[in-house]
């Protein structure tokens, strides 16, 4: 396993961590302030400083990425379906612009809280059958502008709302059925929060290999945890054997960045964005 | 199907359902005044009126039991695991007491919150090993006793702190090694709330069978949910596909109760036992 503690080339900001400090520009800047070496931003972020300005931001603080979040909301009626594609297709082309190695695919749960609008449904299984042909045409575009795809499964606690794929071995069966030739150019976004849990953990992530292992996301399951959505914890603070998880993901050959993607609006979102930083570069050296 | 429109014989009223609005008996003489045929009452509330009190009181209700609430808890640090044993033993006795046709098992998460003062971990691979031989212990005892264990494989976002058992492959799979000749002294209580999400929920409730399916629960996952113990819906507030669910446990011969638990704070806990009751009669009669 790699040793972390003496610095923190391997470790990745998403910008989503600090979105209420300052926008992408200002985030790219104190990455760079603070020698971290790569980012992954949220598409909002990037809309708000335009696509231009946030592609020369990147450049001008020497950052890679990490991945880009996010594309999917798959789940969509008739009517909703072309503008899902749309702007999946357009997810892609700003992945591409501004260099990321892969698009993270939030699938979507069921379909009127995918794409507001959608009528009311309780077919989970449905869903997912949207979600995969979902994926499915949204990796022939991809696949020609030579961008990996990550399916990100999230925690059951998502299911309904967010994300209907909701362990690794349902990701991964997708990924078997939709490349089955495992082109490289559909995989994972494993994120500890979302699977620290499974009991089929270790054996789905030897299962993933290195080559649909796209990216590592760390934060921390806190008890209690007071909201489903923005009370996640920093590296340390939770119940989460970070150490045991990265040591699976690097038995695969897994040698990319460990990104922290933390929401938390009653802690880490209320602290000083250099604060913030300078904690998971800590955190980064001695827990993950 | 069994058709539950006309009549509501088939529903039992898990006591946490009502806990803030009366004590046990006052819960059975509104259940038989609303002609409800079955409860599943909690230790605690047992406890509270006392256990000969509470036999009185569910005989003179002419009520049944679909359950006691609850066992497991096994996760603990040498020092504590003698509790656990005799913790487990008694509810056992107190389930034989009452008539219970089973005793639900909430297996525990990690040490340091099934029982308080254990050591802190994070090894949730060690709890569930914990959990594993917990269950095989007591089976000894409730097997002499011929009271059935039921497994709740609890939703992942309760893994740290209630139940490392998560799923019902987990479940099962436990079952399969603990109880190989499928005696009928251990199998699995299903709670919707904590399986809908699962992919694998229809091919698992047909591996469970008619001699596992000890017990069926039943609420709504509503979206929001704004906390994660006590926010519970109403069955058909939510987005759970009940009738699909119960279509797969009546297709294995599930015939046994629907039991109603909602853990709700700032809703249903807050209304009175006569409208609450009303409403879980009304569901089950329309939606469940």
């Amino acid at each position: 396993m790699r040793d972390f503690s003496d610095d923190h080339r391997a470790l990745s900001i998403n910008t989503a961590t600090v979105r209420k400090q300052g926008d992408l520009v200002a985030i790219t800047e104190a990455c760079a302030r603070a020698d971290i070496k790569a980012i992954s931003p949220w598409r909002d972020q990037v809309a708000h400083v335009g696509l231009n300005r946030a592609v020369a931001a990147v450049k001008d603080a020497g950052l890679e990425l990490s991945g880009y979040c996010r594309g999917g909301m798959f789940p969509a009626d008739a009517a909703r379906l072309q503008e899902a594609t749309d702007d999946n297709r357009r997810a892609v082309d700003e992945a591409v612009a501004l260099g990321a190695p892969c698009l993270v695919l939030v699938v979507g749960g069921l379909p009127q809280y995918s794409r507001l609008g959608s009528p009311v449904s309780k077919d989970i299984d449905a869903a997912r059958a949207m979600v995969e042909d979902g994926i499915a045409t949204l990796l022939e575009y991809s696949s020609q502008a030579g961008l990996p795809l990550a399916i990100e499964p999230l925690h059951p606690m998502y299911a309904a709302d967010r994300a209907c794929v909701n362990t690794m071995r349902q990701a991964l069966d997708i990924c078997d059925r939709v490349d089955p030739e495992r082109t490289g150019m559909l995989g994972l976004a494993v994120d500890v929060y979302h699977v620290w849990w499974d009991p089929e953990l270790k054996e789905q992530i030897r299962r993933t290999g290195q080559d649909r292992l796209l990216a590592y996301h760390v934060c921390d399951w806190l008890v209690p945890t007071t909201d489903l959505l923005l009370d996640r914890g920093m590296m340390g603070d939770g119940v989460i054997d970070l150490r045991g998880i990265r040591e699976a993901v690097e038995a695969v050959g897994f040698a990319g960045y460990s990104e922290v993607e933390i929401f938390s609006e009653n802690n880490w979102w209320k602290r000083p964005m250099e604060e913030v930083l300078a904690t998971c570069i800590e955190r980064h050296r001695t827990v993950v």
